[in-house]
């Protein structure tokens, strides 16, 4: 029996499509029926625009232009703008806002042949306030946030690519939860003219997909750079085992799934080393408050000012009360720790290739009310590396839990390279 | 005889306006009747709320509410969203676009009691193809750009605060042809939620004042802290007189005047040396130009795709394709390179505590086909470092030259103390 077109990857749906053995009408169409099926149980879309997919599937097929993810369904998180949809940055204060233009990275994957299925559902303004989303295997679970809906929908098979933000965990977190590939690029690499800033400093695209190889694809794009497949053969990686000094957060399952993969990864021929952080990284998630914290809550003046009574507690009585009692000597305090980490860090690559790492505690935990713990992802959020999340643990209900792998800045080619030998060894 | 109301700076209006002794709408009033008069031979303005500025205006004489800016009247260059203006980015793709939210530095202005009057002219997306706006002292030549209508706003007298932006030389370059105290600061410190982005890594607010005072509370307003008055005195700097390898490219005018600024400030008892900057920086011109292009191209991609017949042949022959032009690999080792001099300026300045340096090749020139060179700007603009210039020159036309002023990253109150030194010593 064929694969139904919606479980699909994108570099496969795009080699179909662009040689002609499967159309892009057919493809949009078998999303929207799994998301009709799938929707009321997850709900991970803020806004669906199937009309407007559909008939851009069709002019795909009638074109003669044939782009790198011609005719490949995607989502993208609510705080993106697009030119022909809403776009409410997950707040009621801007219910039924229709940007004029659309976002850098929703016009170049258009340009490339993606189809904008929908806005997917976003934490308010990507902070911690959840929205309505479910886990897709387990709907008393959080799909973990900010980035909920877009980690949801790549996982129930909704579409095969997702845009999402990070600018603490809201990437990595809710793909570990969710069970599909999330990436956090090297900061800066990937354009955010069109994306609501959450705070500057941190903030970073965040692309989820269900393999390694459409998350190049899909980065390629975003760069504005002809795609290349990624090496087949990759060495064996020097492998940094890094628990960090939140390692007793992570759950003990958690924990011992880690061990045990990195002595797979060791059995398998990589080098595994325990790699332990300098001492001044452990002020970094107090550091990373502060800053996201300072920058987050001058972003919001206008909403402070004007709809107070719209914000949400949570949001009020944490980043926001915490970003107004940040005094700009402290900002600038912990701006400068976190640049220092960042130098570095870079040394610290001097004897890896990767850091295996925790992306979460554990499984998506019960209860909708928060989206998890965020620690494990803040260190790298704060000096800028590119992170990378595999689906490869299972937790003790049968949930998937992600590896985290972070490589030196500018090195997002080989930490995809490196992320495909540990997937094959650990499979 | 008083001095007209829209004469006066900032700091005097607030004080006067707090005291009680002049009200917000005569304010108001008064720099709308300047305006009147002016606007038909400058044209500083892309949008004009007169009718909205003396209702805020009356609204803050009537409340209780006594902010550092009270009744201070602004103009906030037209890539600046407010959701009671349109926002049309210099560009007819956008005409008559309205926000629905006003951008960061909007709302921390308005909440500290300040009144926007309207929208100042921006050249095409803030890049080089030029606006309507004419040089306030002669309509024959540019204003200078891209924040031209800030800057002959401000130096007309039709407000007394104006907000630009800079990616090269675009508040420094303008605020020197106009004759105004230009300033940018050291970058990610101001908020650039809701301005549109040219290019993030190097983008940043830009203010337009007549005073250093004034450049001062405004800048303490935009990070959201309390206002606090300068040091009246300020130990003699140590000044690097740093003509840059682009010193050729300067008018011998301008030459002249700076080395003989040089000496006069050498004769007044500060430490004057000449500062040469390392070679590694003559290659930041270049390297700007591959990083700016980059991003400001990507950016844009949605303009591109759907209204590419109504950008400027400027950009699309400059800016644009200067940035399909550039690989990602080119524009990698171009941001390496501006942050490894990042790095060797913080350690220049153990030996100063200001670069003093031209701010412009002269006076604003004949002609309003292009906005100027702009090379004495981007070292700074690349380094990330604080830059302000005073109108403390004036050329053989009896128009105006900027001293431009630089100081180490995160040092922007004692650029402060030491440009009032340095006004004082000069005048």
């Amino acid at each position: 029996m064929p694969i139904p077109p919606n479980e699909l990857s994108a570099s496969e749906i795009s080699q179909a499509t662009r040689a002609g053995t499967l159309s892009c009408e057919a493809v949009v169409r078998a999303c929207l029926e799994h998301i009709a099926t799938r929707e009321p149980a997850v709900q991970a879309w803020q806004y669906i625009d199937a009309e407007g997919a559909i008939a851009q599937a069709r002019a795909l097929d009638a074109g003669s232009a044939r782009g790198p993810l011609h005719g490949v369904p995607f989502g993208a998180k609510d705080i993106i703008d697009t030119h022909d949809m809403p776009t409410e940055y997950g707040s009621p204060i801007h219910r039924g806002h229709r940007p004029d233009r659309d976002a850098a990275c929703i016009a170049l994957m258009r340009r490339a042949g993606a189809v904008l299925v929908g806005k997917t559902v976003t934490t308010e303004f990507a902070n911690v306030h959840p929205g309505k989303t479910r886990h897709p295997l387990d709907p008393a679970r959080t799909p973990g946030g900010s980035s909920s809906g877009s980690a949801a929908a790549v996982a129930a098979a909704m579409v095969p690519l997702a845009l999402g933000t990070q600018t603490t965990a809201s990437t990595i977190r809710p793909a570990s939860f969710c069970g599909v590939v999330g990436y956090r690029p090297t900061w800066s690499d990937l354009r955010l003219s069109g994306v609501m800033e959450a705070a500057g400093s941190l903030d970073t695209l965040g692309l989820m997909a269900r393999s390694v190889a459409d998350i190049a694809l899909l980065r390629a794009v975003l760069l504005g750079v002809e795609p290349r497949a990624l090496p087949a053969e990759t060495a064996k990686p020097r492998i940094g085992f890094c628990r960090t000094h939140l390692w007793e957060n992570a759950e003990s399952t958690t924990q011992r799934l880690l061990e045990d993969a990195a002595s797979r990864l060791a059995a398998a021929g990589a080098s595994v080393k325990d790699a332990v952080l300098p001492s001044a990284f452990t002020r970094i998630p107090e550091a990373h408050k502060a800053v996201s914290s300072f920058e987050f809550t001058r972003n919001f003046s206008w909403e402070i000012a004007h709809h107070w009574d719209r914000i949400s507690e949570t949001l009020r009585n944490g980043r926001i009360k915490d970003g107004l009692a940040t005094t700009f000597e402290r900002y600038r305090e912990a701006r400068e720790l976190l640049s220092a980490c960042r130098q570095t860090l870079d040394q610290f690559f001097d004897n890896y290739d990767i850091l295996l790492t925790p992306a979460a505690a554990g499984e998506a935990p019960v209860g909708l009310h928060s989206t998890g713990y965020t620690g494990f992802c803040s260190i790298w959020t704060s000096t800028h590396v590119p992170a990378l999340t595999l689906p490869l643990l299972q937790g003790p209900s049968g949930l998937p839990i992600g590896v985290q792998l972070v490589a030196r800045r500018d090195r997002d080619r080989d930490l995809f390279g490196f992320a495909q030998w540990i997937r094959r060894a650990l499979r």
